[in-house]
C-alpha cells in the first residue's frame, strides 16, 4: 500500500516529545521522550559488544524481564553522551532516570528503556536531564517523527525514517522507524540506534523472533568502518492497537516482509551516510557451502581497505577482491571463482577475463550504486553486505577534526 | 657483537645478481637471483591466503619435498608482477622458470624456489626472465646485499636490511637479511617478501622449528592495513659454511635471539615504511586469559580505523581503544581494565582517569612512536602488535594514484 521513505506514517498509541537538553549541543534538540500506551510490548537486539554502555546493560536486563502490561511503556533517548565506559556512575545515572521517569508516569522500571550515543567515559549529567523530564511530559504530541529523528543524531548528516502501511485481514497496519547513523561519530565512536513502531496486535513472542530474524537481515549486514559500538541498539515496539483477531503464517509473514523493508532501508540509509562516503556498495556472496563462509567472505571484501580505496578511486580492482577472499583462509576452488563489478564478469578459469573494457567499467564505477558478485560456484549459501567507500574525508573526520 | 642497521654482513656461499627484466619497471632493476652452495638448506613460511600466488604454491610443495644435499639452492625474486591468479599459465611460468634455472645450474627442480611481487592477475612474462638468466649467472658476485635489497622494492620507498653477528663455541656466525615492505603496493596489492641467510651449521629441523617461531614473534605481529597478501613469503636460508661441530641448547637459543633480532628489525622497518604511515604503534596486550585472546585483541586496536585515525591526528581517544577491545566480543571486567598511552594511565575503575593533562598527552603523541598498553588484570598471558596510523596519504596512494 502506501510506502514513504524520509516521511512518516503515524502509529495510533505512540507519543514523542523532544528538547534541548543542554548538557552539550546548543541550539538542537538533543533528548527524546517516547510513550507508548500501556498494553505495548517491545523487543530489540542490542550490540555484542563486550563493552557496552550502561543504557545498554539497562536494556539486557529488562528484555529478560517482564513487562507490566497495565503500565505505560517509556523511552529516552539522549545524544551527545554515550554514557558508556562511566563505570558505576553510569549505572547511577540509568537508575536515577529511571526512578524519575516511574515517578512521573506510574510504570515500574521494567516498563523503562534508554538509549545513548555519543562520546563515550564522559559523566552523563543525569540531573540536567531530570530536569527536562516534566516539560517533556508536557510537550507529548501522538507522533514526532521529524523532531524524534533529528534529535537522536550525532554527526548524520540528515534523518533517517522510514514507513510502511499494507492491509492484514482488512485492517491497516502501519510500521515507521527511524536511525542514526554509523561510521565515526565526532568525536568519540559509532553507534547505530534504530527504533521501530507498529500498531500490528502481534504478541510478545513472535515480536521477538522476527525483530531477531530482520535485524540479521539489514543492520546486521552494513558495515562502515568494521567497528563495533558499545552503544548500537534496536528496538522494535508494537502499541498493539490494530487488532486482528485470527492469527496465521501468511499474516506472520506479510508483517515480516514490511518490518524487513523499513529495517533494509534505514539500514541502507545509514551506509549512505557513512562519515566521508560516496558510494553505496552491495557485495553479493553466492553459491557458497555455508552460510557463515558467506558472510565472513562478505564482510572481509566489505571492511577491506584495499577495496573500499579501489572503490573511492572507480578502480575496477578485482585484485583486491581476490585478496580479500584469499584473507579469510576459507577453501575454494580459484577456477570455478567469478567476480562480477556492475553486471561485468571479470575473473574466469583462475584468471581474469580477456579484452575487459577497462575505460566503461571506470565510468561505470563511478556511479554512486556499486554491486560486487563473488560466486564461489561450491554451495548453496550466501550472504549480502552493504559497504560505503573509503575516502580521505573519512580521515579528515576522524583524524584532523577532533578539538 | 656487530650489529648492522641497513648495512649487511657478508654470508659466505651466498651467491647474488639483479638486473631489469624489461618487462615491468624502467631504469631499475627488479630481477634478483640468488644461489646457495651446495649442502646449503631452506626454510620458509608462506602466505595462509587461500588464493596463493603460483610461487608460493610451487615453494609450498617444494618445503614439504626434500633438497639435493649436493646441488646449489636457487632462489629466483621478480618484483612488478605477482604472478598471482593467474590460472594454469602462472604454474606454467614457474615450471618453465624451473627448467631453464635446472638446467643452468645443474640442480633438480625441488632446490628451487620463487618469489614474485606486484600487480595481481596479469601474465608474467616467463620468457622475457628466462632470457636474463644467463646475464645473471655470469653476475654473480658473493653478496650484493643492496642491490639485492633494491631489487624487490614495488611502492616501498627504501631499503629495509639488517645484520647480526655473535659467537657460537668461538666461532662467529652471521645473519643477514632483507625485507620488502607490505601496505599496498601499486598498482594491486600488498606483499611483504623477505630473504634471511646465516652460515650457521644449523640441521633442517630446527631451522623450520625455530624460522616459524621466530616469524610468529615478528612478521606475524605487524599489520598496515589488516589485509593479507597473496604471495607474502618468508624464506631462511643456511649456507652453513660455520660450522660449529657441538649442539647445545645454549647455542640454539643464541641462534635464535639473533634470528628474532633480524626478523623483528625487518618487520618494524616494513611498518615504519607502510603506505601514508607517519606513525609507528606498538599495541602490548597483557594480562590475558589465553594468548588467542591477547592476540585478537591486539590486532582488533591495530586494525580499527578509528583507533588508525585517532593516532594520525595525535588523539589520545581512549574510548576508540575500549571499542575495539569490545568489539572481539571477548569477555573482560571492564572495572579491572587499565589502558596507558605513552605510559599515562588513562581508565581505572571502569572509566576514565581524572584530571589527564590531555595537552601534554597530545604533545607526546606528536612523536613518531606510540607506545599502547592493554591491561585487562585477568590472567598472564600477553601479545604486542606492531601497526601505523592511517592517513589521508594512505587513502590517496590507494584510490586516486592509480592510472
Amino acid at each position: 500500500m502506501k510506502s514513504k521513505g524520509e516521511e512518516f506514517l503515524p502509529i495510533v498509541g505512540l507519543h514523542q516529545a523532544t528538547c534541548c537538553s543542554e548538557t552539550k549541543y546548543v541550539g538542537r534538540d538533543d533528548l527524546l521522550l517516547m510513550i507508548l500506551d500501556k498494553g505495548s510490548i517491545i523487543s530489540g537486539c542490542l550490540t555484542k559488544s563486550s563493552a557496552p554502555s550502561a543504557p545498554v546493560m539497562w536494556c539486557r536486563k529488562n528484555f529478560k524481564s517482564t513487562l507490566k502490561p497495565r503500565e505505560p511503556i517509556v523511552i529516552l533517548v539522549n545524544a551527545g553522551n554515550a554514557n558508556a565506559f562511566t563505570g558505576k556512575e553510569g549505572d547511577i545515572a540509568c537508575q536515577k532516570k529511571a526512578t524519575s521517569l516511574s515517578n512521573l508516569f506510574n510504570c515500574n522500571n521494567s516498563n523503562i528503556f534508554f538509549a545513548s550515543t555519543g562520546v563515550i567515559g564522559e559523566t552523563l549529567h543525569a540531573q540536567a536531564i531530570i530536569n527536562k523530564l516534566p516539560i517533556l511530559k508536557k510537550s507529548l504530541v501522538n507522533n514526532n517523527f521529524s523532531s524524534a529523528a533529528a534529535a537522536i543524531l550525532t554527526t548524520d548528516t540528515k534523518t533517517k525514517i522510514c514507513s510502511k502501511q499494507f492491509i492484514i485481514d482488512n485492517n491497516v497496519v502501519t510500521i515507521s522507524g527511524f536511525a542514526k547513523g554509523s561510521g565515526m561519530i565526532f568525536p568519540n565512536m559509532a553507534t547505530m540506534l534504530a527504533f521501530v513502531f507498529t500498531d500490528y496486535s502481534i504478541d510478545k513472542k513472535t515480536l521477538n523472533q522476527l525483530t531477531k530474524k530482520a535485524v540479521d537481515n539489514s543492520f546486521n549486514k552494513i558495515s562502515v568502518d568494521g567497528d563495533t559500538s558499545t552503544s548500537d541498539s534496536v528496538f522494535v515496539s508494537s502499541t498493539r492497537k490494530v487488532k486482528v483477531k485470527k492469527t496465521s503464517n501468511s499474516f506472520k509473514d506479510i508483517f515480516y516482509q514490511n518490518l524487513l523493508a523499513v529495517m533494509v532501508n534505514l539500514a541502507k540509509s545509514i551506509v549512505l551516510d557513512g562519515e566521508g562516503s560516496k558510494k553505496f556498495i552491495e557485495i553479493e556472496v553466492k553459491k557458497v557451502k555455508d552460510k557463515k563462509s558467506a558472510r565472513e567472505i562478505a564482510f572481509s571484501i566489505a571492511n577491506s581497505l584495499l577495496v573500499k580505496t579501489a572503490m573511492a578511486g572507480s578502480d575496477p580492482n578485482w585484485g583486491r577482491i581476490v585478496m580479500a577472499i584469499g584473507k579469510t583462509q576459507k577453501i575454494f576452488n580459484m577456477e570455478k571463482l567469478k567476480i562480477f563489478v556492475q553486471s561485468q564478469l571479470l575473473t574466469k578459469n583462475g584468471r581474469v577475463v580477456k579484452n575487459i573494457n577497462e575505460e566503461n567499467l571506470k565510468k561505470e564505477l563511478e556511479k554512486k550504486y556499486i554491486k560486487i558478485i563473488v560466486d564461489l560456484d561450491s554451495g548453496k549459501q550466501s550472504f549480502t553486505a552493504w559497504t560505503s567507500d573509503l575516502t580521505e574525508q573519512y580521515i579528515k573526520i576522524n583524524a584532523d577534526y577532533r578539538s
